[in-house]
């Protein structure tokens, strides 16, 4: 038996909070960090994701098992403001990725419990 | 009638393609380009993080949508081979992401196994 | 008796040694690593700024002072390809970090022929 | 006839700027960009590298002049920074590229005037 909560896309959760924080839908720079970068525009947002990258490499440099964590966290956090900027989700990544590497969600699908 | 599949059990599915490339799993790096990274060791992972997202950076200038996945498909792919290198998961940055947003799925992922 | 050469008098004979290797000066990417990163353009020169960067990065958390030296000379060199691509000096650069630093002399500077 | 302006190094000169911001010289935090950097230590002195990479190369991907003159003086800047920190100055940068270019200072000083 599985809770219902095993059904959810925690990445596509998450993109659903990012996309919330847009000026359009709502989002306010004085009380959201994401609605601030997205009102700051593409050059604030992709320098984000360079630093993150940044600290990442420092954070392995390091060999610090939890900063790695935390950074990588960073830089696929503002990889997702990236792609909603663009509007694009973390779904067509991870499809990108399945299809790379082969992976055949249908089958995968097929075996898991309905 | 299934879900599609979840985005962080995609992502464990790479990671365990990954995680059998390691010279310890029998990856060969004549074979495998990602056991030629494990092969090369930590500061070859590192920059391969880097400059993918200085690609992701020039990706994002162009606003080139398809080129923007493709990007970040290649970071979070070197991103997880970090990961993997330091023998995390994925999980535990989707996590720490779910951790920081106060996701509902919180509690569920952290009832989930490895 | 003469002082030593100045940093930027040799940062600018360097700058005309990269500024031969461009396409129109007759440069060959078969026999130019330089001749090559200008045929091949804005993007890959791009990327080899951003690549020395990280490389510098890792070196400085190494402590490794003989590594931060050779990378910082791959960082500046990369950024003088840079430079010339878009027809620019390392003179451009040094005055406007002369201008910055009040240096005195930032006139002296000026009147400099290119 | 040339000025006593002419002897100059400006990196030289710049570097020793540098320096005095250091605490042991006396630099102080509360006053001064360059002691903050040197207070706060080897991490943030990096991340400032790889960041104005990134400023560089988006510059560049915008192909405004102006604005690479200013990034890449911002990141040779804090180049010389990291430099000083490890206690390395960028004389020794600039004899590595002379050195790997083949440019003979002691040639070319020969020369030049007296």
């Amino acid at each position: 038996m599985t809770a219902p909560m095993l059904s959810q896309d925690l990445l596509a959760r998450l993109a659903e909070v990012i996309e919330s924080r847009k000026p359009a839908a709502g989002g306010d720079p004085d009380k959201s960090y994401v609605a601030r970068l997205f009102h700051k525009g593409t050059d604030t947002i992709l320098k984000k994701v360079g630093e993150e990258a940044v600290e990442t490499v420092m954070a392995g440099k390091d060999g610090d098992r939890q900063k790695i964590v935390y950074e990588v966290a960073d830089l696929w956090f503002h990889s997702m403001v990236a792609l909603a900027h663009f509007d694009l989700k973390p779904a067509d990544v991870v499809a990108e990725l399945a299809r790379r590497e082969g992976l055949s969600g249908l089958e995968e699908f097929a075996r898991r419990p309905g």
